[in-house]
């Protein structure tokens, strides 16, 4: 039998309720706020939310280019602090990504190992800050990407504060809406930015309107099988994606204590 | 009423078990083990622990200096690997620190920052050659260590496997004497090694003959006044101890999710 637990849909009040965790975990720690802007979705709800919250003037938006970084962005990022206020800075990791490389001699590798190092680099870099100005490291990884493990490991997986958990992608668009996100933004082809012209629906294998109601299945505990009958793509599908979670485990755990 | 809860002693049994651990936790993920040695104690223990558990041809160690290093320590340890028979790489990190300084400004900053930068760069370099050879880091941090927060967070803090956790200083120095590792090594004055004539002792305050019972007592519940009389320190130098675990709680959360 098919059990019929609609996904989850965000509401206004579901979003002050959030605002107001953010003002009282925050708050607590008598600190501001830092997180790395991208120009993404995620990140902009963010900076949105904490600026709702505890105020712009709490909250400092870290622009982190390297190499891969489409030259949008910056107008991106720049014009959202100048809209709703929030303190701005930029720091290009790439000659840092570079050093690294080369010590590695990562530049033989795949995209994808410079692209993990340039997410550790940006985590150097907010939490370099953190300590400088007391300020504390909010997430932007969404819930979506934290079950498939689309993150990296003490990279932008690395916060205080992980402030879209329990959000799938889908929410964060619902949400973007709700708190006034510009729509050129929302619309965004979804990209980690790790690698010119990657996109996250070519790297998960599937696109957030596919994987979220899976996702959301798994939790609910669905078989594949019942899955695949109620949001009508293959079974394969199915267990690949729940592959993925099984695979990803190792990046959500606390270090093994023997 | 002051309890009288002997500091725990390591027998030659205890390493048995923990080498049990090591050979069963990193055997069930399929990989082999990287670690970051650095000349001192702690990782020496853990290199010897692991080549004891899963042999030397599956434990690859990663010496990483930086300016800070001291002569001493390439030296010592390409000797522990020749004699004990792990893989040897040499990573200078220097480069990729004087990278993210100068993007971070951070050359007027406090050692303390370079320092935290270096170490996460050894983080980076440790979970490259992770996903390039198949391998799983194991953790080199103490649970003295642990304890008043002397690490930084997704730094050394960063590993798959905690080898160390629960073991005080005191315990490492008998697993040292226990496996073999070098007097020399066991003899040497604790240093993180993140800027020249860094002591652990200086920063920390109190030595680790004094820092162990009193976070054993602390563990075990006693009361500062009660430590003080036990110890025979005074009350304000285990208040003080006390401060520290509560201040650096922070450095061994999981994110706070909202």
């Amino acid at each position: 039998m098919i059990m019929d637990s609609p996904f989850p849909k965000i509401t206004e009040s579901d979003v002050e309720d959030l605002k107001d965790r953010i003002r009282k975990v925050v708050g607590s720690t008598g600190y501001g706020a830092v997180l790395g802007l991208s120009g993404g979705i995620d990140s902009a709800v963010v900076a949105k939310l904490c600026t709702d919250a505890i105020g712009p003037e709490n909250v400092l938006c870290v622009f982190m280019p390297s190499r891969a970084t489409p030259a949008d962005d910056y107008r991106i990022t720049s014009n959202l602090c100048s809209k709703w206020g929030m303190e701005y800075k930029i720091f290009d990791v790439q000659p840092a990504v570079d050093s690294l490389s080369a010590i590695l001699a990562a530049s033989t590798d795949t995209p994808l190992d410079a692209g993990n190092i340039a997410a550790r680099c940006r985590m150097i870099v907010l939490y370099n800050l953190a300590k400088k100005y007391g300020r504390v490291v909010m997430g932007t990884t969404n819930e979506s990407e934290t079950m498939v493990g689309y993150f990296t490991k003490f990279g932008d997986g690395a916060c205080d504060i992980s402030t879209l958990s329990g959000l799938y992608k889908t929410n964060i668009r619902e949400i973007a809406r709700i708190i006034g996100v510009p729509e050129e933004i929302i619309e965004r082809q979804p990209s980690a930015g790790l690698w010119e012209g990657q996109t996250d629906e070519e790297d998960i294998g599937v696109s957030y309107d596919v994987l979220d109601p899976v996702l959301y299945a798994i939790q609910t505990g669905l078989s594949d099988e019942e899955i695949s009958k109620k949001i009508g793509i293959p079974a394969d599908t199915v267990s690949g994606i729940r592959k993925k979670i099984t695979d990803s485990e190792h990046k959500r755990m606390l270090p093994i204590h023997l």
